[in-house]
């Protein structure tokens, strides 16, 4: 733990000078997952924050849906050459009733639908995983509001500051308080940090609530709002086709290019207002 | 085919202002990698090059080593609703006497290993994988030629232009000549599409090559450079700490925040040189 950035030696070259100084790096090293004992993925991640980056695993790829479904959480005594535990295996077991994971998480985005593999059958294949339904939030934001988020998440990435390396993810309230945020070389895992946290703290599904991500929108990232019950998703970059797809599909917010005060609206436009005048029929 | 952008409309907001229009988005959907007919992986990628996206994935994963270990890569009959082919599952065939995939790809990332799951056990697996060796490369680059790759793979990147929404990768010859440019809504795609292309034709190992990417230099990338033999990964962004680590095992060169004519060499300085003087001692 406390390994969020490691200091390495570099050689930096600037207009034709050079010199040698330390440099801080975001940490990266793998995550095993365990389900009562049992691996089930492996995941390239910067450690701090495990618990919930393994609960937010669990939830969008819709093995639990509640903080109750989990009895224990802790790291295997996984040692290296020297003895000492790397801390880089985690073992979930889960509470007396609940279904162990599908043995190949990757197969079920595309065994619910007779059309092979296909955009739809992804989008389908959420649907039937998911337990809640973002699409009935009646949750409204102001465009100052959203305005306002990549600022705040940005302030918050405290590690970024140092290394730039890693991405950026948070939870946000309609009126642009900060739930939690969190870092993380890889994006996906930034984000199931954020949703893991969200749950832990019992805030799943969470309803009325902004996830903000500091890079773009992709289907897999719009998946994981969707299996948490977040009703808007905002990106700082561009999403692609298949997270616009899937926003519309599940009825969720989608919010593009966030920067300054202005953004594109991909999806659920009723939920996004001036003030509070709507800027188009709900 | 010819999937690679989708136009959607969008709610533009800009400074209170609000406009409809229509908006390019990055495609993205997925593809099921087959081998011998058994589905070995699906990745979320933009269409296009797929036949390079596979023979780069295998080639990285350490399942073919050269384009004559591939007999056969063609799309399946998978149809969607209409009865269309999705052109979304490719199943490559191996030549005869070519050992199929590992069941499980991830686990080949720690079972080589003592330590479980570490970032030692990480590098370990890819030394026992890999056919080639980028650590002996003697190629040298100058930091002119460094320089001027980030333009050089901007304006190979078509899509980016028009949707913001791609991650572009490169490989070059060590004059700053362009072998060839993809760009994929996933940052491993776009290098698995360059990697297959240099195999293809031929290319692999990569020898005397630089890799260019346009966001930051993961383990993950680091690795498929190694896979390929290429000597040289050059990033815009920052390198992760056991990318840093990957690249000093291999003897890799690992040049992060490329911009400009500045940059930091985080392993193997002695192939960067200015005009013909070494920058350090080789």
């Amino acid at each position: 733990m406390g390994r969020v950035t490691v200091r390495r030696p570099v050689l930096r070259i600037e207009d034709g000078q050079t010199r040698r100084r330390p440099d801080a790096l975001a940490a990266e090293e793998p995550l095993e997952i365990r389900v009562d004992g049992r691996p089930l993925a492996v995941t390239m991640r910067t450690p701090g924050h495990d618990v919930e980056l393994a609960h937010g695993f669990l939830l969008t790829e819709g093995v639990i849906g509640d903080r109750e479904d989990v009895a224990t959480a802790r790291y295997c005594d996984s040692v290296d050459d020297s003895g000492r535990n790397t801390y880089n295996v985690l073992d979930v077991a889960l509470a007396p009733g609940v279904a162990p994971p599908d043995d190949s998480v990757e197969r079920r985005f595309y065994t619910t639908s007779s059309c092979g593999v296909c955009g739809k059958a992804s989008l389908d294949a959420v649907r039937t995983r998911t337990r809640y339904a973002p699409g009935a939030d009646p949750v409204r934001l102001t465009t100052e509001v959203l305005a306002g988020l990549p600022d705040t998440l940005r302030a918050a990435q405290a590690v970024f500051e140092t290394t730039g390396g890693l991405h950026g993810a948070g939870l946000f309230h309609a009126d642009g308080t900060l739930v939690v945020a969190r870092e993380d070389v890889g994006r996906h895992n930034a984000v199931d940090k954020v949703l893991g946290n969200a749950l832990l703290d019992g805030g799943v599904p969470a309803s009325g609530t902004v996830l903000m991500v500091s890079g773009r929108a992709s289907f897999e990232l719009t998946q994981k709002a969707v299996m948490a019950g977040v009703p808007v998703l905002a990106a700082v970059s561009a999403p692609s086709s298949l997270a616009v797809e899937m926003a519309r599909e599940a009825g969720m917010t989608l919010v593009g290019f966030l920067r300054g005060r202005s953004m594109n609206v991909y999806a659920g436009a009723e939920r996004v207002v001036t003030a509070d005048a709507p800027l188009v029929g709900g």
